[in-house]
């Protein structure tokens, strides 16, 4: 510690939160929106960096983020191990064996959605170099051919996060977009690295030779994918058999991942590669315990992957850099040479044309991957900020627009769930009723209030139910429901009853929480998914006693977002 | 990353992945040695630091450990930044509620466990300095009362840890220990955030205001503890309820960790205070989830934690700063004042004799604390290098005194695991018998091979409890088993039928894992402890199909070690 002086380390550490919690604010907020909480957290960097608190206070900036000395360099130094990181959790991601299962139909959308924009970009960027903004000093080949995979890379991360949100990730057209992604990526970024090794960094005291570099890159990442892979399979038996748990499978990941960066770094290609590299051979091994993953990814992607995507924003004026007709172009060039990549690859596996538009849009988010591309070219000195500015914009622009047209073009069936048809208006604390028909009745009040129907017709509807058979649930949990026409959502309201009301249950417990379930005649899934989180979450019995506990909505909403768990042992 | 050259950046990672390697090796190490991992941990770094590599590879050495740069910045920064969330940790563990419910005889032991070595040490260090090896310059008031907290506090996490593995932490002994040791650490802190301050750090550009710093520091602990306890314990729920779950949870606690420790820093106190404190009232709430904690604690302890305390050792050398009178003057103060307080406290409280002297050795490990209060004084120079090697001398005996003398004392009735009393060689994979009694007498006569018993007898004693009650528990596993005279140690054998045994299970499934337990007549709970274990790890179904596939020995041993969790959706 003797290198920083107390001053540094308050910067650092006052940056440090500030970044993160902007960052993981505006990234909630994003999710919040349906958009990628990438998104987000580059605009906190935005926010925070010169293009705009620098310039309405350009001393609290210059305090918070310094442009050079211990601090910059601290703040660099964590941003970096932080997309290594990042990088380790979307190798584990991948998962190989898709590539091989989805057979014609992946292998078609694959190439032809990398093909297609490769040779597009390539000969843009060798025809007219000046209008996508090369720097005068670049080699035009490279600069050529970094935007060449620029446009061919996907964004792994966030097409997996938007079929998962739309529950389709485990359908046959999910696995397909993910396996084309999955060789996008892997094409790409060894690509990439490639294309760096042509810049002629090479391991230090080698006098910078190319051919050492790319021979080095792809011995490294067939070794890691062969040999590195079977030896880590081996390996994670012992690990987990004689190490403390989940500590010990944390660290093994975490040290090679590490250790790998470090290598990649040092064959002149960059710290990112070994740690991806690591990712996916970690992540193939069916020894991988499920907690590990778990535990690495979340700390990972909310607390790692937010401070690397906000200390982007600092690096860059987005403002003066920002040139419009520059965004344009590559927003168009990108946008239609994937989407005619992907769905003339799917089109020609055999899907229908609105499958493979939907294949199309997805495979045309570029996400975190394009803005970590540009980060390193821009470093490199390969390409300029405002063709920088204009791939960030592009990545956000394209990946924005997947969720939509996705939900559009495939319509669907929505899950519902329990916590985002909760209500405030709709929560009852103290429930007077002391009888079943006394609880409906007055549940059913609540919410006619709220949505606007006829207590009445409800209250018969949600009765005629009950008498047909009690909703009991047991568990000290009841679940009046009715389907009713003309209803266009979901409307739920919960009740909780100290004395408890008999619901007829299974267990014969009267029941203390109350959940009336209104769904619309035209959607029967509706019903069964609530039905089903209600069920679930209630199986572990601490749950139960705390939601008796409950002194706010806010606090049963949390109970209902974060479950209680058994604590282990 | 403008800051950082690629060979920083090799640097960086090489040296972080070789650090975090190393110490969670020795610290593994440690911890099969039945020893706090943090002695591995320590020893690691004196093994990559001057102490050893700098001495035999110095080239290596100042390679991957350079003293200065922007490598060294960075790796400054980045094991600050680890204690502090080591302390955020070490603070969600500590639980107020305890130093109340303890009532009389915690508080007994944890004022005299911290009066008798407090004035002990600080009439030592008052009276004869120069024997302890204080700085010329260093102020004899600000020394005399830093010695004195060195002695005086206790390592929490150690204890928890020494008790939780005896399984005597909810004990009426283990409460009053850490309800003691809470109100140490408490105390001790505080106090030596105020002598920090007395050394007049102060906030930049208020003039070094000693008043000041004391006034800051004590303001913010009493708002911490009090409004910041309470402010959290309301704000939870809202994060829990409108943020990605546990993701939300994780950054509120470590954005409010980070910036608390930015604002201690910035008071002229450390980091860590800051962070500790934010433990402190986050891991109060009983909103806070145990998932989180989890998440949070394992990243923690085994990434941050082992890169902070490996790196103590790059500091120093503790070969030339090695001083034995020193040593074994501070390591004879040390235990006999806090032998003597933690002793007489208990005895006070009315414990027994040999309770009493339990609660002195537990009180009397030192472990991390002890090293980091030791580190924050020889930073702002009031100690100096040969000092400092004492205390860590010290804090590590006295650590691993605490486990060995707390057995002998407590005889604790130890939990047999399962993973503990497994063998490689009483592991049959493919076993040949066809019927129950010919497992049976296939598993007695590897087992009786290994531990020289009887195979006749044996083989008749569990025969004879087969026939009494079958053993067959259902979901594929029965448990033949024998109390047997004369046996010393449990021996379990371990067999996998592919085709299956009838042992008239109630769920009437074939046995495919045959578990063979034989006990100690005069240790009936060994016999409960393995049954237990076994019974919790095939409740889920998942484990009984991934044993069948087990290939090996150490497959077997992990499926034990790191059971397999159901994935959640």
């Amino acid at each position: 510690m003797g290198n920083l002086t107390p001053h540094d380390l308050t910067v650092i550490f006052l940056s440090l939160g500030v970044l993160l919690g902007v960052a993981r604010l505006l990234g909630e907020l994003a999710q919040k929106l349906h958009q990628p909480a990438v998104v987000g957290e580059l605009v906190a960097g935005v926010l925070l960096g010169p293009t705009v608190l620098g310039n309405i206070a350009p001393g609290l900036s210059a305090y918070l983020f310094p442009a050079a000395g211990p601090a910059a360099v601290a703040l660099d130094a964590i941003s970096t191990l932080a997309i290594a990181l990042f990088l380790l959790v979307a190798g584990i991601e991948v998962d190989l064996s898709t590539l091989w299962r989805q057979g014609r139909v992946g292998g078609m959308v694959g190439i032809a959605a990398i093909v297609i924009p490769f040779l597009c970009g390539l000969a843009t960027a060798w025809l007219v170099p000046q209008a996508l903004g090369r720097q005068p000093e670049a080699d035009p080949l490279i600069f050529a051919l970094f935007f060449a995979i620029a446009l061919s890379i996907s964004a792994l991360p966030v097409i997996a996060k938007t079929f998962m949100d739309m529950g389709l990730y485990r359908s046959d057209l999910g696995m397909v977009v993910i396996s084309a992604a999955v060789f996008n990526d892997l094409f790409g970024w060894i690509l990439f690295a490639v294309v760096l090794g042509l810049m002629g960094g090479g391991p230090p005291g080698t006098g910078n030779s190319i051919a050492l570099t790319t021979a080095l890159t792809l011995a490294f990442t067939a070794a890691m994918l062969v040999l590195g892979r079977w030896l880590i399979h081996r390996a994670l038996p012992y690990v987990q058999a004689y190490t403390r748990w989940p500590g010990g499978e944390l660290s093994f990941a975490l040290v090679l991942a590490i250790l790998a960066a470090g290598f990649t770094e040092w064959i002149g290609i960059h710290a990112i590669f070994g740690a991806f590299l690591v990712g996916i051979a970690v992540g193939d091994s069916s020894h991988l315990r499920e907690r590990s993953r778990v535990i690495i990814e979340q700390f990972v992607s909310f607390i790692f992957a937010p401070v690397f995507f906000a200390s982007i924003g600092l690096r860059v004026n987005f403002l003066t850099h920002f040139d419009l007709s520059l965004v344009l172009t590559v927003l168009l060039i990108a946008c239609v040479t994937k989407l005619a990549g992907g769905t003339l690859g799917a089109r020609l596996g055999g899907m229908t044309p609105r499958e493979a538009w939907a294949v199309g849009f997805a495979m045309n988010s570029r996400g975190a991957m394009e803005i970590i591309l540009g980060l390193l070219a821009l470093e490199a000195g390969i390409i300029r900020q405002r063709l920088f500015v204009a791939l960030v914009v592009m990545a956000i622009i394209t990946s924005m627009m997947s969720g939509p047209a996705l939900r559009l073009l495939l319509r669907p069936a929505r899950r519902r769930r329990l916590k985002d048809v909760l209500s405030s208006r709709l929560f009852l604390r103290g429930l007077r009723a002391a009888s079943r028909r006394g609880a409906i009745r007055e549940l059913t009040a609540a919410a006619c209030e709220v949505s606007g129907l006829d207590p009445e017709s409800v209250t018969a509807a949600v009765w005629a139910r009950e008498e047909a058979l009690s909703t009991g649930i047991g568990n000290g949990v009841a679940l009046p429901h009715a389907r009713l026409e003309g209803l266009r959502e979901p409307v739920v309201a919960v009740a909780i009853s100290e004395p408890g009301i008999d619901f007829d249950a299974p267990d014969d417990r009267p029941a203390h929480v109350i959940v009336l379930v209104l769904t619309p005649a035209d959607d029967p899934s509706a019903q069964l998914d609530i039905a089903a989180d209600l069920a679930r979450l209630f199986r572990e019995p601490s749950m139960f006693e705390r939601t008796l506990r409950t002194r706010s909505f806010t606090e049963f909403r949390a109970l209902v977002s974060a479950p209680v768990e058994t604590r282990s042992a």
